[in-house]
Formats: structure tokens, sequence, C-alpha cells
């Protein structure tokens, strides 16, 4: 079993990658699952020393466009022989809302590479594509719901950053493939990831992280929208999960070529500080600064706060049980990223 | 005011530009009228002769996506000082169905290349897309709905075709086009347009023109579907009629940046069948050749019948009254396309 993983060095690839050479093999469309023999990950940096590590390990260091552009070899980042492809790489939506031509190369003129090197195969792998939240989006200029507002897998997106548009687009093209039997496609939307470890990305969502990282770091962390906003959120531990069970799943299982939302923990910013309060303490939540930026909260505020997820309910996923939790197991994964908390 | 079509020798961009230089002002935004001083027809082919006698119209003919690219001086097909851009070509369903990468480049990348030729302007065009009925589909693997499948403008579409997911991929293009203030997008989703006129195209909607059209020039005309068969109809006349009026629109009569179903008549092809015989006589109507078709069947079963346009009542157009009056207007309009029939 041959696995590509785009964004192989990021955060979420980096881990994907782990717990599948930990799991050690992987079935595909309901078949005897077989041991995975390589794991290529491509990406525009080399992968943490531990995954290069592994001798099932190969590393595709490159522009990603140019690894995935299919010549007349095949694309260097799609080898012969690939079964699953997780599409993990992307510019996130505030770099997208600054430079409007990055996001349609990394993230629209991308995936079109790689579903062409997908179907130059001729093999019908699997296709995780790692589709997002951000394609539900109110628009700014539409009346806020008189309720919560709730979407599910099939409400109409209508999204209102670049990022979402790509996203979507990228979910039809999936389809389109994955109807002419040309791959297996699985377009999964990815709820907020928190906490992220790591340093702060150029994600408009990355402060859900970072009010809580960067507190338990000892730092101040910003929070600049306010703390009724809702956020459908998804622990790295369950988003990862959900990947691997996608990416297993037969045609039958996963039904409709739609895109579906994966599950979520919905909570508001102002509940996320209260359970830093109780479970680090209140010199801790102090740390988070509430100055308000406003193009962050005008893309914030264009996200559904309320995901319902039937399918991937229907997959078997659940969602995070409460926030205090995600906290205590990002301290337990992260021991090196805390400081100063007693006990910890 | 300079307006380009793409698609312009074709049967709709040929009738769109008649239409425009016969009302001879057009107006952006609610802004006052001005006259049309240049109409630029983009297409494979030459324009019809009685265009080209007009001086106010422009011809730009060769490959589509070649003219729409932007290169340092900008798109040959987009010429400077652009207000408006009709963008009618496009491969058609059947087409892109037996070619898939025909559909791609002619419904994808040519789309792609208009727009960024459009951003080049830096003035903010207005860009009408003639998006498509075909963004809705019911996969064939569904269980048929138990009562007439209804669309609106936002049901979530989920296209059974390449064609139909490209033109629905259009849809986001446009409308994150013009989020960003790049231009005014105008997406109109055209109803299948009957009774269309001159030679049957690679449509697999083709039929529904094709079994009035043949019949009343004296030949077979193939009704590869079922006489229940629902079908949304738009004449020719009210199809150029919502053009020309979708690109007038003001930002706030048009409101969100989604696709606009335009008006249908809804009625099946028996009740089509009826009124040829209503309007031509029985002779007219035995001519209908009733052998299905599977693919054909396959794609048109994925097309909704009843198709509700909210937005586009809005902006006051209307659906035809009654196949018959569909019918005598083509033949008012083609009279050398009728034989043998008393009093025509």
């Amino acid at each position: 079993m041959n696995i590509v993983i785009t964004g192989g060095a990021g955060f979420l690839g980096s881990r994907l990658a782990r717990t599948l050479l930990a799991q050690g093999d992987f079935s595909i469309n309901g078949q005897t699952a077989r041991p995975i023999a390589r794991i290529t990950l491509v990406d525009q940096f080399s992968p943490a020393a531990d995954l290069l590590a592994d001798p099932r390990v190969s590393s595709c260091v490159g522009d990603i466009n140019a690894l995935l552009t299919p010549g007349p070899k095949g694309a260097a980042g799609i080898p012969d022989g690939t079964d699953v492809v997780y599409h993990l790489a992307a510019a996130v939506s505030a770099e997208c809302e600054a430079d409007f031509d990055l996001g349609l190369r990394s993230n629209l003129a991308a995936t079109q590479a790689l579903l062409a090197a997908c179907r130059a195969l001729g093999t019908q792998p699997v296709v995780v594509f790692a589709s997002s939240l951000a394609v539900f989006g109110l628009p700014a200029e539409a009346p806020a719901p008189s309720g919560p507002w709730v979407v599910s897998d099939d409400t109409l997106p209508t999204p209102q950053t670049s990022y979402g548009i790509q996203k979507f687009i990228g979910e039809q093209l999936v389809a389109d493939y994955t109807r002419k039997g040309y791959i297996r496609g699985r377009a999964a939307r990815l709820m907020t990831v928190s906490v992220r470890p790591g340093m702060p990305n150029g994600a408009a969502s990355g402060f859900f992280s970072g009010m809580v990282r960067e507190p338990l770091a000892g730092l101040k962390g910003a929070c600049p929208v306010a703390p009724e906003t809702e956020v459908a959120i998804s622990s790295p531990a369950r988003t990862i999960e959900g990947l691997v069970r996608v990416g297993q799943t037969t045609d039958a299982e996963w039904g409709a070529r739609t895109a579906i939302n994966m599950p979520a923990l919905v909570t508001t910013v102002g509940e996320m500080a209260a359970a830093l309060e109780r479970v680090a303490g209140p010199a801790v939540a102090a740390l988070i600064d509430w100055t308000p930026d406003a193009n962050i909260r005008r893309i914030v505020r264009s996200w559904p706060g309320q995901v319902n997820s039937p399918r991937a309910r229907g997959l078997g996923l659940h969602a995070d049980p409460d926030f205090d939790t995600v906290i205590r197991d990002y301290m337990r994964d992260n021991p090196k990223a805390i400081k100063g908390i007693p006990g910890s």
C-alpha cells in the first residue's frame, strides 16, 4: 500500500503520517488491509527527522505545483503505484485574501494538477481532499441570522473568502473525477483545528489555537473576536482519526459524491477562555489579549458556528466531548510547550 | 459602451448581438445608458454577414482560450475599454461527457482566462456568465424523488455531468472575482432553450429543439426520452430578454453573488408533442421518432423538471406562457425552416 500526503511536512500531514505508520496497514474500499509499504511526503519543506528515519517514508521537497503536474513520466509527487493520496497542502485563508494569485495557484491549480496526475495513473486511487468549514460563509452585507446559523452536509455553501471558494471548487472537481471513475474521491470538510501546536500560521482561524497555546507557554495570546463568537472545533486527534477513517471508507459507506462535514465541537471563544481558566488557572487565562481585529472579525463572522455532520456520524466519527478535554490533551501531547503552570 | 460576446457567432450570441445593436445603448449598474460603440464577437467561427456589416461590430476569430488569455498587452478577445462581457462560449454537455479534456479546456480554463483578462483591465467590467440548469443533477444511483423535483436559487447543486460541474465552478469563480471587486459578476442559469433553430449541436438537450424543428421542416425528429419527462424550457426570445436584463441590473437589484435561475416554462415532452400537433397538425407531430437513447435518458433524467426563479422574477423576468406560443414564435421567426404545413 503506497500513500502520498501533500502538505506532508505540515502539522496535520506529519501527524497523519505518524498515525498511519503506527497503524501499519490500510484498507481501500473494503478490501483486506495491506501493509503500508511507502508514504511519500510532498511539501515545500523537509519533513521531521523522525519521519525521515522510517524506511517506509519518502520525501519529495520542492514547489508543490511542479511536483504534482504530470509530465511524460507522470508527476514526481504522485509516483507510479500510488494507492491513496491525502491532499492537505494549501495556502490558508488570510494569505489568500492578501494574495489572490497565491490562492489560485496553491489551492486551485495545485488541486487540478493533482487530479490530473491521479487520473494519469489509470488505477483509480483513493483521493482524500481536505476541504474546509470555510466553504460556508455568510455575506458581510447580509443581515445576521435571527437564530444560530446551522449548516449541514446539504447546505448550499456561499464561500466568503477566496480560500473557501477554492476549496469548494476542489470538492466539485473531486466529485467529477470520481463520477468518471478516475479516482475514488473523499472530500471532507475539516473543522477549525484547535489546539494546533507550534508557530502561528497565516490562517484567519489561527487565533482559535493561539489564544490557548500562547498563554500555556506563558505568552500573550490574541483573541481578536468577541467572547460570544461561535466556533466549530476539532482537536488534532479527532481530525486525524477522521482523515484515517475517511480514506478507508467503502464507496457504499461514503454515498454521495458531495463533501461531508467532519464532526465539530460547537463552542464559543468565551467558553474556550473559561475552559483554559478551569484547566490552567486564572493567571494563564488572563494572558488572552482581547484586542479586536476588524479584518479577522469580518472573516470569522462569515463562518457558521453550528455544524451538523450526519454523514460523518454515519461513518462512526464523533466530536470532542468538551474543550477542557481538548486543552488537557494538548498539554499531555506538548509538554515542552507548557510553561509556569503548577502541576504541569 | 463596449461589449464583448464570447460564442458570438453561435445562435444565442448572434441573436444577443442583434438585440443589443437594435437597442443601441446599454446601462451599467443604474448609470445613464450610453450608446453602444463596439460589440466584439469572440468565437472560433466567423459571425454572420449581417452582423459584420454593422460598423459597430468587431470580430475576433480563433482559438477561444488563446483569445481570452491575457498576455503583456492584455487578451486579444477582451480589448481595452471593454465595459461588459457576455461569456456564452462553451463546449456542451454530451461533448464534454465524451471528451473530458475538452470540457476542462473550453469550459473551465477558458472561463479562468476570461476572468483573469477582465481583472487585468482594472475597470471592474460587468461579466454575465451563462451558467446552466445543468448544474442541478440527481445522481443516477439515487432513488427517484417521490414528488416533482423542484429546485430554487438556493438549492445545493450536485451536477451529474462534467459540463454541469464546470458551469458550477464558473459560478464560484465569478462570485469570488466579484467579491474582490475585480468584476461585476452576473451568473445566470439558462434554461433549456427551445425551439433553437439551425443544425443540431452536441448538447444532450438538443432534442428538445430537434423534436419540433425537424418535423416542422418535414423531417423525422428524435425524442429519445419518455413522454412524461419534465423539462424547464425558455424560448430564444425570453432567453435573450433575460441576458439583456441581467447585464443591466444594479448591484443592489442583483443582490447575492450566487447564480440565479432564469425563468422556466415547465412542461413535458409529451405536452410539447401535443402542442406541435395543435399548432402544425397530426402529420407533423407524427414525424417525432420516440426511439429511446439510454445515454441521453441518463443525462436528462439527472436534470430537474421544475425550477423556481425567485430572484429572476424579482428582476421582472418571466417565463413563456405556453409551448404553443413558443412554436408559433419559432415558425414566425424562421419561415424558411418550415415545410409543407398548410397556412405556414
